[in-house]
């Protein structure tokens, strides 16, 4: 007998159909004699929906209230699969994150989770009922209604089984797993059957966005076997967890990308102490996310000094620029929105040499120029025009054979 | 400076423009001073539309889930009048059931409050702050949810009331206050200034729907001073209050009609010990309500009886009857679900004979027909032929002089 915890999202639970069909999956395995959670979003739409009723009344809602309107959806959802439960014969009770109860931080639309009692949903497992609870939702001290903000559901899950002690966590999405890359892209990506925490982390801040990040990092740190499935299909899913000796050793477990990106220059600042703060300071005023930042010595006491945001920001970073140029005392700002990044991800390549020199030589017999390049412990990120962001992903993919399963060795 | 708990029902607070209106109300009371607590209920159609999501999923759903369902209702609203508020410049803050908190019993979709606590409310109405409250939820011991039932937003705002000793307890409807009798029946049906509690619990009981009757009940028990008002127009509404010596002494206040009834009399009963409980018990055990009871002894030792029942339940009961009338050795059982029910009602008839004189000699005028009696202390309920309601009525909102407003004696 397992415990386990399952999340559906908003497309899994996006009708009264589909609710059923979830419920009908949950009966089936309640029914082998294991102990389930299950964690399910808002119908798909309807937070949307609620936020647009927000935005009707005001234009900036305060986010307390807002978090009491938005948290209504997944109360609505986890009352209707009790329900579906309850009409397959299983016994089921549903709580929202107050009565669970997940205590959170007062950071109203994303909050942190700090706390989860376990007590009252372990008596209803003891007593072979399936739990069902509100993602996305918790409370502060105060008994305020919080929210874990965007794709918050997946962190809720995660916490449970952590809480619990779950023997897995499973995260019923629209795609079966994780893939070696986006298969939109290249037809013939596999599957995978096993990440590590490490490798998720990048292949999702790189824009593979199965996960939300937080949940990963959540689960890495609690030690949480994470699996994506599909909740349309049946499947093994993808299983994250840690790096076992045993575990299939490819070089490399993927590529992920990132289509919008877009790099600023600032070229002949004189080379000073404390030239990156001058530069970034003003950035991250604005709330601008910075991705890579490489800064070269020209040799003649100036340095080119140049990064990448989001190309939503390229515009307003590219004016703090110009504005901040002369004031440093260098020569231009240019600046390219027309680019994307390409990453190799693998625990592999901390063991291998040559990943690197693989994937630079299969760039330039494509004859694809890199523009910027960086590098981390499991992964290694190019930037290339945008043009050139299918060809490179299909080399890559083919030089370093992902769409076969790796040897064992 | 008063304290003041209104209440907003769904069709007052059923779009984004009719939340703004309220909050426009709401902030002028506010800006003069004043201290005040809003109950809302949730957007109209909202709690059927939750409902019927339901009902798709399962035939009878869990009570217990079913309240979950439905309490999202109420809590989305307060989260936009909050939010309406603010965006006025007015500060809020809203509460759900389990927040305030309003502790319950566990009778899921009919529970019963039985404390409530102000402290938190208190503080923030000290701190300048309005309060918003979700209508016609509570919370368990075990901090489950719970609704109050249909129409209990009004038991709320009146719990409110008396727990925080507001000085009024203002319930905003579509209409605005309570007359003498409906006015689509009687044109000149004239708005009372004031009604007391009891007149209003036989104006309500009897099918003058503006009020729920428990919440009147309630609001009598505690003293709450309980005004109905339209929050569509200006005006100052109906107060519902005690009896007091300079109140304006009308013999009789309004005059309330039932369509929905039906009546049953099983003929030549022996008249025995128990033969009520022997008829009765069975209806009972049907969960079918009984409203008039009447007995007469026809001399010979045996007995008629007649009782009246909602016309829905008319079916049921008559073949309940059929079935136990040889068993009681009775004569003939028979029935007629073409009647309703037209009373009389006013604390002013405690101290006054000749009242039901003049509304029999006024039916008789008319040539209707009294099928049945009934009397309590502050009303005559007589039933008729259906087709005899409206001229009933109007005859004896005129014989009574209704639609004038009575002299101060």
């Amino acid at each position: 007998m397992a415990l386990y915890v399952y999340k559906f999202g908003g497309t899994s639970v996006g009708s009264v159909e589909r609710i059923k069909a979830v419920a009908e999956r949950v009966k089936k395995v309640h029914d082998q004699g294991h102990q389930l959670v299950v964690v399910v979003s808002a119908m798909s739409g309807e937070t949307n929906r609620l936020i647009g009723l927000a935005k009707d009344i005001q234009q900036s809602p305060s986010s307390r209230e807002l978090d009491v309107l938005v948290s209504t959806g997944e109360q609505v959802t986890m009352s209707l699969l009790s329900m579906a439960l309850h009409d397959l014969g299983c016994p089921a009770c549903s709580y929202t994150g107050s009565q669970v109860k997940i205590l959170t931080d007062s950071s109203f639309t994303k909050a942190r989770i700090r706390k989860i009692d376990d007590a009252r949903m372990r008596k209803d497992l003891d007593s072979g009922r399936v739990v069902v609870v509100a993602g996305f939702q918790g409370v502060d001290e105060d008994n305020n209604i919080t929210t874990l903000g965007r794709g918050g559901s997946d962190t809720t899950a995660v916490a449970l089984a952590a809480a619990l002690k779950a023997d897995e966590c499973h995260i019923y999405t629209d795609v079966d797993g994780v893939y070696t890359t986006d298969p939109r892209v290249v037809p013939n990506a596999r599957r995978l059957d096993k990440i590590t925490f490490e490798e998720m982390l990048e292949m999702a801040s790189l824009g593979s966005k199965v996960l939300q990040i937080r949940s990963v990092e959540f689960a890495g740190k609690y030690n949480v076997a994470l699996r994506v499935l599909s909740s349309f299909q049946d499947g093994p899913g993808t299983l994250i967890t840690y790096e076992e000796d045993q575990m299939e050793q490819a070089l490399i477990s993927g590529i992920a990308f990132n289509r919008d990106e877009a790099k600023l220059t600032i070229t002949g600042v004189p080379d000073l102490p404390g030239v990156a703060f001058k530069i970034l300071g003003p950035i991250a005023d604005a709330n601008i996310e910075i991705d890579m930042i490489i800064q070269n010595i020209a040799g003649d006491l100036t340095t080119d000094f140049t990064f990448t945001v989001n190309r939503n920001d390229y515009p307003k970073a590219k004016e703090i620029l110009d504005s901040i140029c002369s004031e440093l005392n260098a020569k231009a700002v240019t600046g390219d929105d027309k680019i994307v990044k390409v990453s190799i991800v693998g625990v592999g390549m901390r063991s291998h040499a040559g990943i690197a020199s693989t994937m630079f030589k299969t760039l330039a017999q494509e004859n694809i120029n890199i523009r910027m390049i960086s590098t981390s412990e499991i992964k290694i990120s190019v930037v290339v025009d945008e043009k050139y962001l299918e060809l490179a992903v299909r080399a890559l993919h083919e030089a370093f054979d992902l769409e076969h399963k790796p040897q064992q060795r």
